[in-house]
């Protein structure tokens, strides 16, 4: 075998590696009896281990030194380019500070479950602060020439981003989103819609299966939290969850549909090699909030609802349907925001992990700084700590770099429809009548088939002919101000 | 670390790959959407070549070799010792042939479906041609000094069985089984009992339940072929399969069952190390078989039976109930075999295998040598090749060495029975209230609790206080000839 193809081969096990460790992870949030966990945690570890092992080989490194000099295809020069970055980034961190830091990521989720349920911040804090200092220490190692820790934090995420880049584009959305919410709050008021699980079911079963979601390669399921697990091209698994007091499942199906369509539509010929799945959390995170946000909430898109409602049992106008799905109302809680106030949420996230990876923000500070945080771009009054620094599991697990994508996600996301809609015309014709396959062909050929050939803002750039910006979604958000018929 | 710590470390992982593969097996077969298929074979194929790696690997054996001078306690020297014969016989085969036998066993499975569903033999021959060669190379090398290729073959499923005993102990049954029969026909004759799916589905729950089966640490799942996965000490799934024509399911549920209790009370100390599993298939078949004829087929239990079909909806008496469970007619089918007959079936297989292996069969009389064979066993007459020797998965699959154990599996648990009735006294009267604890306690301390520290025959030996014979389930043949009320 020639270096090509043992470096395909490599590429084809750390790509299935991937697979089994997603679906371990499907299995234990769906499946698995509450008493596998420990042995479940094992068996992860151990997939962890092989992955480690397998992704930072001397001879993987040798495999690619040998394919400097050789003549390659354009697409075999970006396996080797991408394959190349995967296993100089492997190797960064020193394998101890990496099990150290999985180690205090699970200790921290168990420690804050427990302080968040109790509203104790102070028990959390030391937790944090070890887990804060892990991540800088990984960032300092992860770090490449000229970025800083916190980039190298952010590469694991959204490799090729810069801190300078997120402080101007979340500068803008905290200038612009505060004086646009009066009006989105007095436009599109909070409404509540009870409706019973039986109906919400038979529509979100009812909608996927319209958007081309068949039994021969997809799983809907329900979990604690929703979430997307690409176990293979024709295994793809979404789940969701049901609450009789509200809607969100057709929200929150539709949201993981984005990122599932996104891993099912990626080029066959990436299959298995270093460029086989999708680019960057951002990217992602583009692809569900498109579906979310662009189709789901989409004034058309109400009129499918609701007839898949009715065939579940229950009646509503979509007029009635679109404006619960599209209430703004400014809340403590990030889970639960609306689309407008939804990036505020993460900008406070980012400013605020910055400063504490930098060291400018003390832990015992935190809340203090939450607080003031939230008043000033939400205008709203956090009611205690477990509503407020204490509600994400992100920095308690370790996660560090990780927020920015959820915003990026949303702008990212209005610029494509807008892309869409100025190439292919309005949609809602099309999502009146439950027609989504132009739209999924348009995401195909500009977004998914290209994998991890084009990072975040290429890939942004080409898609959408302009660059990362935040014009589009602030457009997204002045029509929740508009008056509604 | 000291080479034992490394040695429990590596067995760790070997037990958590295990562990994965299973789950991997389980979900393709209960929960995977079909086109998940391809991507599934490939992700199998990394854990089989990561668990091979692992256990062949030098350093194993350095750690092994290590061990020998230091001092152990006694689980250690268990431990160390079942180790290394796994290490040593998992360097017998050459890799390439191990991975030609696994591709053509794949293969030979597509075949076979394809000529069993045309009933034609001819189009299957040259695979099976083909299984036989590479089983015969593979046995060749597994053999250990003195034994014959077939006895290689055999220790990969019950280590340390010789084909002159297994010869003397299903000779046994040819000559003792037959005559039984006329008497067990005329007695217990089969009878067709239809149950609607909702009240067998009511009553495999419920039954289950009464076992201590619970949702904390089980799964009840359905699939095609019923079978166990074990994916932790807390995390057991047995599935059964429905049908409203008979009342397999009631069988299958507790066959199952058996299966997965022994893997269950495996003592937690063994958990990660290579004892922790159950120690040969012919001793999990006597498990799965004692639950299936001595409980599920008991007439006390019955009772218990035919109060969960009523608590489902489905009124039948007990006595109907066990008659349906316990008729008996000779059929060319395996798999749908009752107690009496089912053993003769593996004996004509053993007696073919062991045949084709040794070459004093060729594959093109395999189908006359089956249709002379059961005339002589059972009485039967093979309607078709379909229905005759290209009923079974196992040969297409290259399992060779495999049947006896269903055999065999039969003879132990009838030992077991008996043993437990004459250390107990008779559990008529607990089967009758359902109440099966102290089987399982009496399994527990002389079966499942030593995992792979003892093999077949010793096990046998320490849980019954006799050797493997065949004299307590032929007893148990007779009970289908006596007068029934």
């Amino acid at each position: 075998m020639n270096a090509l193809e043992q470096l395909r081969g490599r590429m084809g096990e750390l790509y299935d590696l991937a697979a089994v460790e997603m679906l371990l992870w499907w299995d234990q949030q769906v499946i698995m009896p509450a008493a596998g966990a420990s042995a479940r945690a094992q068996q992860l570890g151990l997939v962890a281990s092989v992955t480690h092992e397998r992704g930072t080989d001397e001879r993987l490194g040798a495999w690619l030194d040998e394919l400097e000099g050789v003549e390659l295809s354009e697409l075999e020069r970006d396996l080797v380019r991408i394959a190349r970055r995967d296993w100089t980034r492997a190797r960064r961190a020193p394998e101890d500070l990496v099990v150290e830091r999985a180690r205090a990521g699970t200790e921290g989720q168990q420690i804050w479950q427990k302080a968040r349920a109790e509203d104790d911040f102070e028990a959390f804090a030391p937790a944090l602060a070890r887990n804060v200092e892990l991540a800088r220490a990984y960032g300092e190692c992860m770090a490449e020439e000229s970025q800083s820790v916190y980039e190298g934090l952010l590469g694991d995420y959204d490799y090729g981003l810069s801190t300078k880049h997120l402080q101007q584009v979340f500068g803008e959305l905290a200038q612009a989103l505060p004086p646009l919410l009066a009006d989105a709050q007095a436009q599109s008021p909070q409404r509540e819609l009870a409706v019973p699980v039986s109906a919400q079911r038979a529509a979100v079963e009812g909608t996927l299966r319209r958007l081309g979601v068949d039994e021969e390669s997809w799983r809907i399921d329900t979990s604690a939290h929703p979430f997307t697990a690409w176990v293979g091209m024709g295994d793809m698994r979404i789940t969701t969850r049901y609450s009789e007091r509200e809607v969100e499942s057709l929200l929150s199906s539709l949201h993981e549909f984005g990122h599932a369509l996104y891993e099912r539509q990626i080029d066959p010929q990436l299959e298995r090699t270093s460029l086989g799945r999708g680019t960057s959390m951002s990217i992602h995170e583009s692809q569900s909030k498109l579906w979310e946000n662009h189709v789901a909430r989409n004034r058309a898109f109400a009129e499918v609802l609701a007839s898949e409602l009715d065939a579940g049992g229950f009646q509503i106008a979509p007029a009635d349907l679109h404006a619960a799905l599209t209430g703004v109302a400014p809340s403590p809680v990030r889970t639960s925001a609306d689309p407008v106030t939804y990036p505020l949420h993460i900008v406070l996230r980012f400013e605020l992990e910055l400063e504490l990876i930098g060291g400018g923000l003390a832990v015992a500070d935190l809340p203090g700084a939450w607080r003031d945080g939230m008043r000033r771009l939400l205008g709203v009054e956090v009611p205690s700590d477990a509503l407020g620094c204490l509600q994400d599991v992100h920095w308690a697990a370790g996660s560090f770099g990780y927020f920015p994508s959820y915003a990026l996600g949303c702008l990212i996301a209005a610029a494509l429809w807008e892309a869409i809609e100025a190439e292919l015309g309005p949609r809602s014709e099309d999502l009146r009548r439950g027609e989504t396959g132009s739209i999924k062909r348009w995401l195909a050929e500009r977004v998914h088939r290209h994998g991890r050939r084009l990072d975040t803002l290429a890939l942004v750039e080409h898609a959408t002919r302009a660059p990362l910006r935040s014009e589009p979604f602030l457009r997204y958000v002045a029509s929740f101000g508009e008056r509604r018929d």
